[in-house]
């Protein structure tokens, strides 16, 4: 099933820079564990804004879940979720 | 170059059923059209709305605002435009 | 999988009420339908507002949007979806 | 009487993980005890958010009022209440 | 129970004079039969709007459905219902 | 003259407890004392929320904001403030 | 006692113009001698649009009330109230 | 030409109460020099918050950007902006 | 003076097609006109909207009212005005 | 293609002056290297905000990214884009 996500990252200024860039390393390293996988099917920058827009697919809401708590910069990020469904003037299948 | 739109439609009670049906199978053609020539990337439906979101690739805004205008059920449509870049943790080009 | 959806109904005063009446019947049976079969496991009176909150338990978003476009008030109304999943205090499972 | 409560939680970066942790431990032991008393009705994870739907079974807002107050994470928490009533079409009693 | 209930009115430009004039009227009549009976506790209008801020003291969110539904000018109004519980700073009881 | 005041209490984490504690006594009493002046004629709990509705029986703005400004809390607050009218159905003079 | 009031004005294009003319005739003879009164102290328009920021100076909210609803053009204006108070800087009294 | 300009004060709680004192004195001062010199043409509070609502004649944006970024309480104020015209039913010229 | 106007364009479904031509018709002449005359320094489209982004060039508010106004499109449209200054950063002047 | 870029600069109170004197002065620079290349077509300072209205040329997406992140002030702008259009009535190409 897919979901499209759009997260916007807000790194407080309080944080050490150092831990900042390890968080995004390991981010970028899940990240693209779960692009290979599949899973995060898409994954766009916002053109000018610390955001992106996310294809996820993923068997339910609960894996979803599981994967987007788990993004190591997860506590830094406001998210928007919406369920997708196959439109019915789509020539491939989600 | 890549932009994500959303697309929610409100037909009015007013319009008569078959020109309204006329509209949607012109509608439907032309997105499939699109879609086939590679510039509507991606279609899916918001789950439960008459909306969609959609990835259009295309060389400029300019050819952007040619397509979506051209839309038989654009008058009756509600855009958002988002323009995207290339995300540098994604594992493919934009 | 379930899905909250919270339901807003605005019949236009230019429906025939008898039209309306017929419209709202249909409504009735179909809901009480999809409750029967457990797909609309809750429904609840949002109190003063012509507004429900549901949770619908289906297999997957294109269950939802099918169910949901099928409502016989659906041309008359906005609705907001929200993807559920487990709560790791919750004591039932979803 | 039914009330819907929609929580989000927003722990700021400040505080203790060892004192986050302790008062997480008895938000759920404080929601589950709820839950097996029945006024704590339903409990759902909004997918992706650290934000939660409920529905309480209450004798009256003042109750209500006791029963959120009281919740350990409660200063970290955004509320929104709506009352709830018995919907005309719904096959079960509130 | 409390509710705080404000209520805007918007008549629309369509409807026939001596009918609105109707409608106005019978609100009136049962508004003070409500104020009378001790449910509808206060009625403040809201400076300059088409607008009410009541206080409806009632047995539960079922009975302030039943009430509000019934309003002649229900069809012509939006609702925003807030449940009240007692401040502990209060002197007088709800 | 009548005032309702929406009233929302944020109060820092930062703020050192004892102090914290000090303010809200402070400002039960003189919030008691105002009610019992008649000048805060009604003062209601929204239910699950750090805040308040009340009413204001005032000579006028400045009056008003005196009294507000005075409030130990009031540099915590967040504050809706709505002029009321007599209306027209009341059965009761503001 | 002062209001600062802002006023859009939303003429339906199905109002007759004959009509509209003469409502804006009426509204602006009314306005006028408003102003004359000294109770609609200040009248300024919002550039660009159909509206105006403007300063009442009358007894209490009862008076503001009548004087707006009695507007020629009042059923097809949004209106924002907005009481004022005298500033502490001000060197002019209110 | 004429501005209305909406300012919201919000001084940290960090700010160390003598320099905020000293700040609002240079604030009150510059405030009143601009009245004097009818640059700044009114001044109201708004009832109930830390807020004003003005009125600037200036020659054009670029004087009003000037005035307002010198205010000594520029860097903890919040600024709307609407820029005013004549008035076609106004007795006054602005 | 410079203004930032963004004007977003509703025609009704009810406007008689060949009206709605012409009016647009006399609108491309209007604003060609005034770009000629340096009043209407910029026009660009909002990508996939019925609306744009314009700068104007004028004496003052007053003047960029009267332009406005005089749009024939202008009760079709929906206006947000900005007033620009000087940037001190810009290598041009205004 | 062109851009238009809102950008709203929010420095914290805690950021040492020197150091925001010279990301200032950073940005200016970086800035004005931007407008004599070309990139950075206009630079309009909203009048009473720390704010602007800018319009970018650039290739695409990618570029307008590189170049909004590449700002010095960029951890402390909040950032809008707008992707334009060539405009059917405008007499200049973009």
């Amino acid at each position: 099933m897919l979901f499209m996500v759009e997260m916007t990252v807000r790194i407080p200024q309080s944080l050490d820079p150092q831990v900042a860039e390890k968080i995004k390393a390991d981010e970028k390293a899940y990240s693209q564990q779960l692009q290979r996988e599949g899973k995060w099917r898409h994954l766009w920058r916002v053109a000018g804004l610390y955001a992106n827009v996310s294809i996820f697919d993923v068997k339910d809401a609960d894996e979803l879940h599981a994967l987007l708590t788990a993004l190591p910069l997860y506590p830094y990020m406001e998210m928007k979720v919406t369920a997708l469904a196959q439109h019915g003037s789509a020539i491939a299948q989600n």
